[in-house]
């Protein structure tokens, strides 16, 4: 083979993603699936270049997989498998390839019984569900009804289709669409990735320090800074998960020593939840007083399922007289200070602890805007409190004014968990 | 013209989106530009048949230009913008289309100018960006560096490109891509719409309800169920955004007549909002109690600027001993019925009004799982107790097994808003 033909093979063995839905065109959702679909191909390491959107119209749907067949050799369709009229990709699909419909006795039986434990009997528009190009495999979905196919409709070339429901379409991938394209060759070798997250360090500063990573081939390198954190992916390709992690093991430690403790987690890890398990490694209680975040602090603790071995609750002050009654917050401390001062981010945390009766008291107090800042003490400015039984200090935030209410207070909180976390991690 | 190209003119009289980047391809950012454009095109009536996604690769950029250029007229360009090598969009549109990139001064003066304000100098890389297809129009960008093009390779087809940043992109999109898009012809007519939210009605029953409607034309009438929550949109096609409102108002009106209290606001009103609104009405105060959702409600609540006016704060009584210690519910209650059960809601809710001095307490406790449940009271088990002066009561829901933990929190949010707003309503 020469070169070119080679290249060209190579080029075209990979897949793309076709997701079909009007409401996609009207940007009345997102294409979350698209994005999911996306992250399984990079970890399966199977090549993927381009991604299709078209509406549920058979002449476009035909027009799109034309395309597709001559640029690729796996083609992923999600959408249109559900049964209303305008659920078309496997009629539309078998048109095109010119091959029949037949219906399926096992799927009509599997539908049947999901509607019979509904208390419903199968109509004839949800029966059209179990109508498959003669030649396909069944894709099953274990969560919902509408199943997908697994089908060569060509030498050479693989057609996979799942719901646009999310939920399904993941289970049908994982259970049935991964495994198969494993036996069958597609995954040669796979890509992992690590996501470290850092918090008190700017993007640049991060590149810095990271230098002689960020030229390396494998595992690569990059920094991203994205809602007030930088984040840094490490990414391996390697025959198995095990041996990318293997690969990308020794970088994360060195890069994570060398960085110290503004790497505060990786992956999926979240603030709330580290924090949790320094307390629990500490045998420790935690309180919170919110301001400003009303109540955000907690429901990040609380969302961590097992939170409540080391979360008691705490108290929203979102009005000066809940800071006094539920506090002990005095009077004359929020008349000379304001209530965005240290003085009573300090008090808050120091309140919370003692009426609780929790090792930890952690407050926050400030201005989210967009109306009730000063030219003293603007939008922006957070005074976060923490208190202990050796110490209660404050931390003052301003942050950017282009922030939003939502953004001033998601980052509050975040300060604050970091605050408590850096606070743990020294008395370990 | 005979039928058949008639029918190809319409169809080709359409608009593409094309989203140039390979983080999009390993799913590393969600595609929300592709999303927000297609709100927007719908919004302008602009026909929109196809989005593509293509990685930061010239040849493949080419092949995607290509193939639109051949089923749209309008080609807008997300992405690819910026100062580093992989930005490539405006050197392969230019070599697609065959015409030389030329610097414009006046771009390298807003780059210089833009550089010194942050203290720095324009690099060789950044002033890249100053390169544009001789004939292309300037498509400037008001809050970042990378400015676009507004271009006519060919008679009769346009390209726009936008940077992937999405602040930017649709800074440039709103100040001159619309613009443009009416001044030349773009824009006849507009498509507009109406979302109504339910809650407490399954989306079969609201579709009976609303069946007349169903078979609309103009305005059209569409259901869907998301989140807990059914929706109904209402989409008119006009000349103006305002005759698409008198054509939207009678049918909402009426619907919103027939399906009663259920239907709880529009577009992008919340329950908080909407719930806040009533108590300012009223001139009445709120405070909550939250076991399991552990902040989120008071976090809806103060999500809302100005919320100071009616929302004292709360209690997140996570623990039993805050739920005693702060709310003075009583340790034989709960020994007896439970921390989850219509007393302690009941307790919870008349205990935070009573310590804070507000008209109404708000409670909810509940089993938000994945741990924590048994036979008698499973994972999805919630009740939310409401106190005013004249009445405690409480409800019982018990939500879906299959929802995860986030999930029955927030539904367990939304039943507790929509309690108070029925009440609230009662009492107009």
């Amino acid at each position: 083979m020469n070169k070119l033909a080679e290249t060209k093979r190579n080029e075209i063995k990979s897949a793309e993603i076709i997701c079909v839905g009007t409401e996609l065109l009207l940007g009345d959702i997102a294409n979350g699936n698209a994005r999911y679909l996306a992250q399984q191909l990079a970890n399966l390491g199977i090549a993927h270049h381009y991604q299709t959107v078209v509406g549920d119209n058979p002449m476009r749907i035909q027009r799109a997989v034309a395309i597709a067949c001559e640029r690729a050799r796996l083609l992923i369709f999600t959408g249109g498998l559900g049964p209303t009229p305008d659920d078309l990709t496997l009629a539309t699909l078998a048109d095109f390839f010119d091959e029949p419909l037949r219906e399926r006795e096992e799927i009509v039986t599997d539908l049947s019984e999901k509607f019979a434990k509904r208390g419903r009997t199968l109509t004839e528009s949800s029966r059209r569900q179990a109508l498959l190009p003669k030649s396909a495999s069944v894709l099953p979905n274990p969560v919902g009804t509408a199943p997908g196919v697994i089908w060569e409709p060509r030498k050479g070339l693989t057609v996979l289709t799942l719901p646009g429901v999310p939920r399904e379409m993941k289970a049908m991938w994982i259970e049935t669409a991964v495994p198969y394209l494993h036996e069958r060759g597609w995954v040669n070798g796979i890509i992992h990735s690590r996501m470290l997250k850092f918090l008190g360090m700017g993007e640049s500063t991060l590149a810095q320090q990271v230098q002689p990573w960020l030229s390396g081939e494998n595992p690569t390198v990059a920094t991203y800074a994205l809602g007030g954190e930088v984040k840094l992916r490490i990414s391996a390709r390697a025959e198995t998960i095990e041996a990318a992690e293997a690969l990308i093991e020794p970088v994360a430690t060195q890069i994570r020593s060398k960085t110290g403790a503004v790497c505060y987690g990786q992956d999926d890890e979240t603030l709330a939840a580290l924090v949790g398990e320094l307390l629990l490694a500490q045998r420790q209680t935690l309180s919170v007083a919110e301001s400003c975040t009303g109540g955000g602090l907690g429901q990040q603790m609380t969302a961590v399922a097992g939170s409540s071995r080391y979360f008691w609750g705490g108290v929203i002050s979102y009005d000066n007289r809940v800071k006094q009654g539920l506090l002990g917050v005095e009077a004359p401390m929020l008349e000379l200070h304001g209530a965005v001062s240290s003085e009573v981010a300090e008090a808050m945390a120091s309140g919370v602890r003692d009426h609780l009766g929790t090792d930890w008291g952690l407050s926050i107090t400030g201005i989210a805007g967009p109306g009730g800042g000063s030219e003293e003490k603007p939008v922006g400015l957070v005074y976060i409190g923490l208190s202990c039984e050796a110490y209660t200090v404050s931390e003052r935030h301003q942050f950017r004014a282009d922030l939003d209410r939502e953004e001033i207070r998601q980052r509050s909180a975040a300060s604050a968990l970091n605050l408590l976390r850096l606070a743990l991690i020294k008395q370990c």
